[in-house]
């Protein structure tokens, strides 16, 4: 396709509330955030537009930071542009901001790091203003020997351990620049909400939600610290924990050069 | 009524999240509060109770600690009967706590001290995931006025000026031990989550929202903190802020003696 003189490509951070979607992608007859955007891009700008972003978050997850990349040919300004788009996007979703990119920009194959949080909340006490957004963890978890199990997933590895099947990727091996557990909130030693924060160059299908699953093991006592190291080196899924479910995932924020 | 010798009386501290309910109090055909509480309790008893509650909630307001009193003759323990009620009640409402009370225990009547929070988000920023939790109020508040006003309202008053109309108390005069504006996050200056925390020994209806309505005035600049002091000098509800929406407010705890 010749690109028009008046071509320009934009990245758009965009936040929504995952659980009245169906995921990111456009999928016939489903609710999704990407066909949510692309009808309300079309509204405001009489445009049709192919959006990419960061990465397709599943139904149920969250994001405070996708990026979405498209490029256009409208002449309004990035500012005008999300004041009319958050006006004609659903309540569950918004733009936070909306600024120039270089010709060419792709959310997908441009993005160098992306950070994820997963949401849990520990203990008998049921998250109710938030049990969308938690996952609820019925048991009392002890956040040092998680944090400890954390550290060893730090640097460049063999994930496979943690890649749900059904993915077609080439290699299994990615780098983790910090994965985080931090207690939440101040409630009492064992309960209350704990959140597990990750970085990294790229992950696996569901690796952030295995990696979940796999250190509630530990916080829990059924396993321990070391356990994680073997599951790591077995490059063996059914070794690790459960794939934590996907309401308590948030794509935090995706860093470009 | 002649009481069982097996009757006694039960204090439930009680959480919801007020989006989907008509408020607390039974209304036939809507959903409320203490309906679902009420059928919960017959399932896990077999028991029809009356249930009085600290205060009625409105469609729409949350509670992380409202509370709740019932005369029993089941003879499950507290302990029991919680986790029998919170695994009979819909997911958005759950039971913190079942203690015992005293004799004739009446959770209105016997209320001693209530503290709400009054939940703003300020600025562009849309809330989308605590969309149903707080007021977007689309202009930035400067808190330090606002936390000067909230002062201003502490002591022993005449609150007519923040009571709507359409109440039959007999007295306007309410004592107000706290009131906090506080910002929750780390968020720019003038943006992101604002509380507002009220404790008193009561209030009005729609007191608390009327305050938040009047401090969000302060913070937006248009009007004065000594405007504060001749709003509760006139006693005239026109003269007060709007009535900030109900899907702010959260009762937070009941003090009982």
């Amino acid at each position: 396709m010749k690109t028009q003189p008046s071509a320009r490509w934009l990245k758009l951070t965009v936040t929504y509330d995952g659980a009245h979607f169906a995921g990111w992608q456009i999928q016939p007859t489903l609710r999704t955030v990407q066909a949510e955007l692309e009808a309300a891009w079309q509204r405001v700008t009489s445009e049709t537009v192919s959006t990419t972003a960061s990465g397709r978050t599943d139904a149920g997850v969250h994001a405070v930071g996708q990026v979405v990349g498209l490029r256009t040919e409208s002449l309004l300004s990035p500012n005008r542009l999300q004041m009319a788009m958050n006006a004609h996007l659903p309540d569950d979703m918004a733009i936070n901001a909306i600024e120039p990119a270089q010709r060419g920009f792709h959310a997908t194959h441009d993005a160098l790091r992306k950070t994820y949080r997963y949401q849990i909340q520990a203990g008998n006490r049921r998250p109710v203003a938030r049990r969308d957004q938690v996952w609820h963890v019925r048991k009392s978890l002890d956040i040092v020997p998680m944090q400890q199990a954390a550290l060893l997933l730090c640097g460049r590895r063999d994930f496979a351990c943690f890649e749900s099947s059904g993915s077609d990727r080439d290699s299994t091996i990615r780098s983790v620049v910090s994965c985080d557990v931090v207690r939440r909130d101040d409630s009492s030693h064992d309960h209350g909400r704990i959140d597990i924060e990750v970085t990294g160059d790229g992950f696996l299908y569901n690796m952030v939600r295995t990696i979940a699953g796999t250190l509630v093991e530990v916080g829990r006592g059924v396993r321990s610290v070391d356990w994680v190291s073997e599951v790591v080196a077995s490059r063996d899924r059914k070794r690790a924990g459960q794939t934590a479910p996907a309401h308590g995932l948030v794509l935090l924020a995706v860093a470009y050069d």
